[in-house]
């Protein structure tokens, strides 16, 4: 009933839909098998895309050929660039998207392209001959036969919903758990795990009393994910905010007893930095209010998150609780919250490229691999569908470094240290995050994927070497156009700034803190005049590669040394208990992780440095 | 957590949303309570709306308040007035609808209502207290208060899919049956039964050969469903005709064996004009072809719908025989068709108001009912939501008599026949039917629900005002408006006509049969001049009333001479038992169906006149 696909991607979710597209776009034929067309790319959680860490992922992804950016560009209903009193490292973009919007423009994205067809079933199993998986089993028995085989399975793996003593089997609230691939994925030698997620109730917006809240306002000049041309942001919509109190709390408090997060009755470990309000009052006792941000569902629904609120309390005390905060006197609920636990596989399992060191080509992405957030999800896709491709056409994978991007990161922090609780993203989590800013994901990464011969790259690359000529070209006109105090020191007086005594070149006046190139072209006619011709992307880069210049450097060094250690392979045979001089835990880790370079042995918790130089002495180095 | 609504909505397909906006528009507070707000107003079968005798239904919808019409003229795709060459009874709107489009406008209308409330979760129960409905428990074990219940179960009661050999609990494809609903009602004393419907395979538009199909294309002048200034159809998408041959039937008898339809797996009775595919290839075995329509489902998909190949066969037999189809050699699945049984109640339980005998308060409507279709689903809605609230307002309820609306036929046809088989409306089923034309459902029934005080129908009866005096007017016109020989004698030869004699009145020329209102005022530059103020619905109007005015009038009369049995009240506690002059069926019968009038009672399938005529006499008439 089916040809034999190159692609097989199980789920249509952030991880799925990316996996899809990517593989398609390598030229890959794929079948994207989800349980409901209608239900592709939901946002199950909160509506929207990016953040600290998260945005910069989105960019990434862009900046590869997918899709996540575009989309979010295209249903966005506001648009923040966060941090930005931060340096250029932490600056992130965030958007509300409108979820309705956002899920169908995702399917037509992908109904759109020619190499993805679709199949609406449960998955249940995958077809492995000769330890290779080439295929994958539907409920109702049929074999859809593939050459690589993608899970992302997110949430639905054996999911259980909790709402106080009730629990009961789904994937999400309302739909179905998806049953077998567990058990098949175990006797085939897998150790798998179990997380849990949350969610908050969902509000009738009708019934809040708006104006006792605060108002958090888009940007009023709205940036975007895509570097392409998607269109730009208007009528932005306000988010809100309000707080819990003491009161709240206690009426959550009360609930304890019947929750099944202190009952023990779940038993998976939910994200620790997007706890339910009962872990936060549980772990931070002292505190009497907690920030909630009360977001819309999208353009054309009433429905509203209630952001900061995710509960498995049972609906009652959700509900009282609910009509204690500020604005929410009358709330009425559509649903309450609810935790779910998932089955998930620990990523150690994994190697670069996400595929499988049991199964070759079985990838796994996303909520499989014990990450949360739709932009680690989206991201993971993309790789391994990438991959998959790869495999199937005899190629080298795409495996980013930490030092190229957020990406990089994580996976490299997957395969090599695991995770116990869902993993997220976090600008802390890269060494190198000066060198991995939001503003040039494209220069980054667009010529890796336009050299992999990623479909329709050609449009981004021009834009890529465009910007890198108009960033050159600005760069050498401040450091050829010189001014003289005459010209400047006015304004150097008026922004609180020392004059000058003679004339300097611009750059030099540019490196100082708190001048901004904007600024200093307001001030110099001839200058302003110059940057006219650029965008404020553009201008914006050519001012922070030039005032972070030194950190960069610096970083990049840092990475030089780094590479060299990437450099020296170790092979998966390597024998580490026969070299008696490592530690003992370092003997083990290495034996069960299989570094595959000096560099991820580097990065194991429990191997120390000076595990590395025993290895590098061994190794003759 | 919840107030005591007026009316407790359980399901928001077509029969739900009607229900619920109809009662809130008579200003009940209203719950409308469903698994998934995502899944509100779904088509589950053919996005299609109207059809024969259908459209005529979704018109009376719309006159009386409702908003199936309003909704599918905002997001239809194509429309098609059928039954042009017969009479104006026939005539019969039809629409292509945009299946996302259409189940998001009804949740932007039900949101925007200030009277709607909304809870998300499956309904296990009623509550019954003194006899009485009066709340719904959930799956959580909540309570929900309320003063009525309406049931709008549809598929989903116990709902079993069916493909091949595989069977498996759903409410539809990829969504879960509804528990515990059937059983409490068996509990109560409700008598239940199966039945099942099926639906086709999905296909990937992209993989048929569109050239080798005939095209059928919308009209030329779109007309639309509602009475109210509802946006003209633009851009409308074409629909495409194939058949299927004698080597798809051998094709899908090879599977016959297999199917659950013939080996005895499916007990429930499916919709005899609705049939399967095999179904059809099985009662009409002479046949080496039947049409099939293949159905876009929308502007931005490209998902089709194989409107007549309706299979519960194995999913390899059904793709084996639709690749063998001309257009479709080449065609991918998105997912295969299946039959699914549900639970019905055998309408013979309920009143004309669609109130449950057994238990006041709780109405039933939709496939609960026993019949298909979604306009079927939606009037039952509406009038169940309406007289919900008017019970609980303490008003008489709102029962449309057969001479009304085609919903009255439905009804009566419903609650006294009652239906082993899923009903369906045809125009066959009205007696009267050229007083329930298409063209006029605003005339007949805005009035009865501008005087229930349904909301917003101040507009609407000012255009029926309107309405009516310009048919006057025109009617005046042709009344009076002479015309001589040599006026119209060319006109008349080159069409074929018997020239006049002498003059006469326009009226006298347009009763002819063949001459229509606009090909007659070009005729006559006079009336071509006078009929120019008036919109294209009303010249309609104005034509088919003149020229039907004889068969008008002798419909009329019968209604009257029935209605004289109508006004003949029986009350429920009348012992037919003790009448030994009726026939024994009879007895039966009526004992059990306790018709409310004598006309009622003459509309039982085994109460003759003679048994009519002993109720008369014993009644003392």
């Amino acid at each position: 009933m089916f040809p034999t696909y190159d692609v097989i991607v199980v789920g249509a979710g952030h991880a799925g839909c990316e996996a899809a597209i990517a593989a398609a776009n390598l030229g890959a034929k794929v079948m994207l098998a989800t349980m409901n067309m209608h239900t592709i790319a939901q946002m199950s959680c909160n509506p929207a895309m990016g953040g600290v860490g998260k945005g910069q992922i989105v960019r990434e992804i862009d900046a590869l050929g997918g899709y996540s950016g575009i989309i979010t560009d295209e249903t966005m209903v506001q648009f923040r660039l966060l941090n930005k009193s931060k340096g250029p490292a932490m600056w992130s973009p965030r958007a509300q998207s409108d979820r309705m919007a956002f899920a169908l423009n995702w399917r037509e994205k992908l109904e759109a392209h020619p190499n993805v067809d679709f199949w609406q079933e449960m998955i249940t199993g995958i077809v492995v001959k000769d330890g290779r998986a080439c295929g994958v089993h539907t409920g109702l028995g049929i074999e859809i036969p593939g050459k690589a085989v993608v899970l992302t399975n997110g949430t639905f793996l054996n999911g259980t919903i909790h709402i106080g003593e009730k629990q009961f089997g789904g994937g999400r609230a309302g739909e179905r758990a998806a049953t077998g691939i567990t058990a098949q994925l175990q006797g085939l030698g897998f150790e798998s795990g179990r997380m849990k997620t949350g969610t908050p109730a969902r509000l009738d917006g009708r019934s809040l009393d708006w104006s006792k809240m605060e108002e958090q306002p888009g940007d009023e000049n709205p940036g975007k994910f895509s570097y392409t041309d998607t269109p730009p942001l208007v009528n932005q919509m306000p988010c809100h905010i309000t707080y819990t109190s003491k009161e709240v709390h206690e009426t959550l408090r009360e609930g304890f007893d019947r929750s099944p997060m202190f009952n023990g009755r779940i038993r998976g470990l939910g994200p620790r930095y997007c706890p339910s309000i009962e872990d936060k009052i549980d772990r931070f006792a002292g505190r009497d209010a907690h920030q909630l941000f009360v977001e819309p569902e999208g353009r054309n629904t009433c429905e509203i998150y209630v952001n900061g609120f995710s509960s498995s309390l049972p609906e009652d005390v959700q509900y009282k609780a609910l009509r204690k905060i500020v604005g929410f006197e009358n709330a009425k609920m559509f649903r309450p919250g609810y935790a779910i636990e998932y089955d998930f596989f620990p990523p150690t399992q994994l190697d670069a490229s996400l595929e499988t060191r049991l199964v070759p080509r079985l990838f796994f992405a996303g909520q499989i691999n014990g990450t949360t957030g739709y932009e680690e999800a989206g991201c993971q896709g993309l790789i391994a569908g990438t991959n998959a491709a790869l495999a199937v056409q005899e190629r080298d994978p795409l495996i980013l470094k930490r030092s190229e991007a957020y990406i990089g990161v994580l996976i490299d922090d997957l395969i090599n240290k695991g995770t116990k609780e869902p993993y997220r993203m976090f600008t802390s989590r890269a060494e190198y995050r000066i060198l991995l800013r939001q503003d040039d994901a494209d220069l980054r990464l667009s010529p890796i994927a336009a050299k992999l011969g990623v479909r329709n790259m050609e449009g981004r690359m021009a834009r890529v070497e465009e910007k890198k000529s108009a960033v050159d070209a600005i760069h050498r006109e401040l450091k050829n156009h010189s001014v003289t105090p005459d010209q400047l020191n006015d304004f150097l007086e008026r922004t609180g700034n020392t004059p000058l005594k003679q004339g300097v070149k611009l750059l030099t006046v540019l490196t100082r803190p708190g001048i901004s190139l904007p600024a200093l072209a307001e001030a110099v006619p001839a200058l302003n005049d110059f940057i006219a011709a650029y965008d404020a992307e553009t201008i914006n880069l050519a001012e922070v590669t030039l005032k972070y210049e030194g950190y960069i450097e610096r970083e990049k060094a840092a990475v030089d040394k780094m590479s060299r250690l990437e450099g020296i392979k170790l092979h998966s045979d390597f024998d580490y208990h026969a070299i008696s001089s490592l530690s003992m835990e370092a003997r083990q880790k290495l034996s069960e992780l299989k570094p595959r370079t000096i560099g991820q042995a580097s990065r194991i918790s429990g191997v120390s440095p000076a595990d590395v130089s025993v290895l590098l002495v061994h190794l003759g180095r």
